[in-house]
């Protein structure tokens, strides 16, 4: 038993960021600790057929309003980017580069990183994918924008986003966000308050 | 504004089942007063093109273990059924004649019938597709048997569901249980939660 939750999310998922906003203080209640896993739902959906929830009959304007209606409850600052979905590899990749770093004063910013790439493309509408918007939020954390942009070039990075992902598919992770806690898995923005009974209560 | 929750549900989804087992408690507390809708997912799944929950990849799995978790938090009775998933059109038009009925005594057995049904799938497995296992179901609420099924395969019986199918899509119903408060649409099981805070707080 550790006492982590696993959070699996995608940079251009808007539940995964409204998530991404509330896990670190639902995991402080309950002495859990946060560990960030970038993932791509695009890998998902090349086995499961799916596409991106906006783009679904029905359930796409449905999804749009709730987004929206979800943030507001949560009191979550939220304005639906005019470019979605994007592809999120280059800020999951340098996302898995801070968060697997020696440099341990690197890795204690990745959760600050998560959050000021999630904010800049679900609060400001910048692009993401775009290598000088990823620079300027490493910039405004004090990490050097130039050697991130060398170690994201790297093999070893990109096997480590490869495997990353691989690796959350074998797990069964489907959608973002995904939460496991010691091998249970939670599904969804909306199983935050579930996920957060079954830690306290030792599941049913 | 009306204080009505219209609630609408597909006999053969397992998250239906449990949000109808809890929708008139919550609705009570409310002060809300709960609505019928049997809906057809099949008729949904032609427009989006999904597939059945249990039948999509990494989800399906999930799914499965989650039908039986939900329901043991919130301590509902759950089997997950053999024959899954079926067709509800007759429990459906029989649930129409109940609740569209002249007769109070039996426009007032509806939710009761929706129950019974609900549990003999879900709890007991019986295929409520089969017109003996829903007169069986009809007799023990005291609902004449012979006369339901006379009912069920009139015109305008089969036309009420008809209608009952294309406004619910008209009113970009998806899924089930789909929960519409004065306009206000919630999708899921695991929204009620978030309903119910939307209703008591006047929404946000």
């Amino acid at each position: 038993m550790s006492n982590s939750i696993d959070f699996y999310f995608d940079f251009s998922s808007p539940y995964g960021y409204l998530a991404s906003e509330r896990i670190e203080a639902i995991a402080a209640r309950l002495g859990y600790t946060v560990v960030w896993h970038p993932m791509l739902l695009g890998a998902v959906f090349k086995i499961t057929g799916q596409s991106p929830l906006t783009e679904a009959p029905l359930k796409g304007d449905y999804s749009i309003k709730d987004f929206a209606r979800s943030a507001r409850e949560h009191t979550v600052e939220y304005q639906h980017p005019e470019k979605f979905p994007i592809g999120a590899v280059a800020a999951s990749r340098a996302t898995l580069w801070l968060r697997d770093n020696c440099d341990p004063q690197l890795k204690a910013r990745t959760g600050d990183f998560i959050h000021a790439l999630y904010r800049a493309y679900f609060t400001a509408g910048q692009d993401i994918t775009d290598p000088t918007v990823i620079a300027s939020v490493a910039d405004s954390l004090a990490i050097d924008a130039q050697t991130l942009q060398l170690a994201i070039a790297t093999q070893a990075v990109k096997d480590a986003l490869r495997i990353e992902v691989e690796q959350s598919i074998a797990f069964g992770v489907f959608g973002s966000p995904t939460m496991i806690i010691n091998g249970e898995p939670f599904w969804g923005h909306d199983r935050l308050e579930q996920m957060e009974r079954w830690i306290s209560s030792g599941g049913w």
